[in-house]
């Protein structure tokens, strides 16, 4: 008798994760059913599996939802985050587990006591960041206290870029998410950090400005920006006496310096729609954001306003993305700055057929142990193998099935709403993921320095 | 029998509105009621005249409100802009005429059917800005046009500074109004204006950096930067069509370079709550937004985050409000870094006794006349006499008294929710407010000099 497999959301971030399920469907005697709005995109090779059906499903169909809820005997949901209630909802009812990739919210938060009641296991926030993160990080952070360390500081960062062999753009990135959230990160409000016991705010205005680096062997330079608040999780990690605490979110090397441009002009503003944005030029977009002139070109205007130098690197890249072209048009209606930012973007940033995505997370621990004081720094990189199964796909998809198998297998019980951070859930998922080429390198180094003796502030 | 008027609410900028009325109590036959939460605060002179009963009133007694308002002839209502609405009903109610010098709220604007159903004339927006800047603008507008005028250009910036001979600091400025107003100024929203045919918008991190400048004589020199929407009041003013719509706010020259500063680093943020703010001193608010750094000081690490060479003024700024001190400290509890920097500033820049401040308008009307581009600049310098005598009062409070007593005297006639754009009300009162020294200059200047044929954007 075969389980019973819903994947709710058929969307550009399951193909490992569906692949891993009918590979494993003879051996674990899985049957997986794939409800989706829109099943045509499906690709062939899963529509046609033996132990795969495929599915219209209307998440607000009520009867229809709950009809295959009941039907399973666990639940994945990589719908749009704000949707899971619903599934979550009748996972209670008919007693099913669920995983997600997504952020725990309140309303699913408010479920806990339930899912414990009913002994359901409620994992979230099982996909790369957050996912992979947590679980890294912990199975770290665990092994420096098992062996009576205490944790200084943690820094964990991590980026979608694009892979070495398919870089060939100034800016050393593509799109390989949603990119929205590209054009518009930063904006939630002023980043919050720690840094030796000292909270720092950075404004949206220095955030690209305000970077760290990091680099990987084989892989070369990277370098990070603050998220906005890096202080979640603080007590989730037990971290509450760490003195650095920094999160962010990693880039090539002088993506943030030339970002910032976006940023300064005004180009990122995603809270105004633009007079007469239908068909306006590339040219005259970037003009709204520049002092009128009745002589001066909007080249000039823009050189000065941003004191860009003749032999800047960045104005190669405002011209590799045509922002200066006359002719090239935005077709979008009522458009705010940053949709039509997003849109002249895309024109240069689409990653192609052929093209390979780079997932990289960076993690700093540092520690006291018998009054010395260490650090361990750990990276992953993992590189994608084509426009559908990226690197982004395999690293969120994976740990949201091998999490999925593990509890329909009993190997992950506990019950309740969680986050992966205890080791009954990272252990045997990080352990798999390996035999996936999703690894952690660890170094220790010299603890990053701060002597807070010497500490002016 | 003498006409009774309320004036509802005695703050700062009703000194010279209340003289008014008494001066004129005996001639004109008034009698004032002023109602206040705190009537303790005004002034013996008012206290004890004859023509005048004062008398605590709390807004949100109902039963109060309703009493006093329903003996009145007309109310002025000098409350906070959001309180105006229930006075605004009961005067609906009553049958009595309103006077305000808030921008006209929605909740208000639907009063406008009820108002002119009952023949009663509420007039909002009769202070400086808004208020002395419509009748101004309109008169000098209207002139244009009875001339066969075509309008081309209007610009118009006000500012609230201290006078010349009480400017002793560095940033020539001091607080004569409501200070938190002057800290978060620019942040409600992307400051949007049209320059010949043009849209063009400012974001917040460039609005200080983006200013105009302008002279006026006997008084040097002022900038300006945009206000939020200098596209309101296109069409009260009947300006559809004009090629350029500019409005904004004057300072001192630097002034706006040097606060760009605290925009920069974060400083006037008002949407998040410092951790332990209550106690810490200036400088460790400083470096809330710097770097860590375990052996740089705070005066250098913000000299090199704002690039501030050695020999620039704004460090000397900086310095003067004590922004590196240690040992002052912020007393506020779970402040934002707006409150805690309003606090700081408030201690450098509130106006002493016998400080005296100073108003500043100036307009430009750009139109074309019989084939020839024209320009009219106008100004207007008031200086206030002391710290409750202050030349904001004046300029706010005597437009308002003047209009009552217009109204009261049948010379205001015309009912509805309105501001004073109509020749009926802006001529009586800017003729009258001639003879307390507030007045344009008007100069014949070259047009600006855009040639739209020349226009490269």
């Amino acid at each position: 008798m075969s389980r019973k497999i819903l994947v709710v959301g058929a969307g550009k971030s399951t193909s490992f994760l569906i692949d891993y399920f009918l590979e494993k469907s003879d051996d674990e005697q899985l049957h997986l059913t794939i409800g989706d709005i829109n099943p045509a995109v499906i690709a062939d090779h899963i529509q046609s599996h033996e132990s795969c059906t495929v599915l219209q499903l209307d998440i607000f169909d009520d009867a229809q939802r709950k009809e295959v809820i009941s039907e399973s005997d666990i639940v994945v949901s990589m719908l749009p985050a704000r949707m899971h209630i619903k599934v979550a909802e009748d996972c209670i009812v008919f007693g099913k587990h669920l995983v997600t990739a997504s952020y725990v919210s309140d309303e699913i938060k408010a479920l806990d006591a339930r899912a414990k009641e009913k002994g359901l296991v409620f994992i979230n926030e099982m996909g790369l960041d957050p996912g992979i993160d947590h679980m890294s990080a912990m199975q770290i952070i665990d092994n420096i206290r098992s062996k009576g360390g205490k944790m200084l500081l943690f820094e964990s960062f991590t980026g979608g870029l694009v892979a070495p062999e398919s870089d060939n753009n100034l800016w050393n990135y593509k799109f390989t998410w949603n990119p929205r959230n590209v054009v518009v990160a930063g904006q939630g409000g002023t980043a919050k950090f720690l840094q030796e016991g000292t909270y720092k705010y950075i404004p949206y205005n220095q955030l690209f400005r305000r970077t760290e680096f990091f680099e990987i062997e084989g892989y070369g330079k990277f370098e990070g920006y603050a998220n906005r608040d890096s202080l979640n999780y603080r007590e989730a990690y037990g971290l509450q006496d760490v003195l650095t605490l920094y999160r962010g979110t990693m880039r090539r090397v002088g993506f943030s310096k030339a970002w910032n441009m976006f940023v300064q002009l005004g180009m990122t503003d995603d809270s105004y729609q633009v007079e007469n944005s239908e068909g306006m030029s590339y040219r005259e977009f970037v003009n709204l954001f520049l002092p009128y002139s009745p002589t001066d070109s909007v080249e000039l205007k823009l050189r000065h306003l941003l004191k860009i130098d003749q032999d800047d690197i960045r104005w190669e890249k405002l011209l590799e993305l045509n922002l200066f072209d006359g002719e090239k048009t935005v077709p979008l209606k009522n458009a705010t700055p940053a949709q039509i930012l997003q849109y002249i973007l895309e024109d240069s940033w689409t990653l192609q057929d052929d093209d390979k995505d780079m997932i990289v997370m960076y993690h700093k621990f540092g520690y006291e142990i018998h009054g010395a004081k260490k650090q361990i720094d750990a990276n992953m990189v993992v590189i994608g193998e084509n426009r559908t199964y990226t690197a982004m796909a395999k690293t969120v998809g994976l740990p949201v099935a091998i999490a999925t198998l593990l509890i329909l297998n009993r190997k992950i019980t506990t019950p309740g709403v969680q986050i992966p951070i205890t080791r009954e859930v990272y252990e045997p998922i990080l352990k798999e993921l390996k035999a996936y080429g999703i690894i952690f390198k660890e170094h220790d180094v010299p603890y990053l320095g701060y002597d807070p003796e010497s500490v002016k502030n």
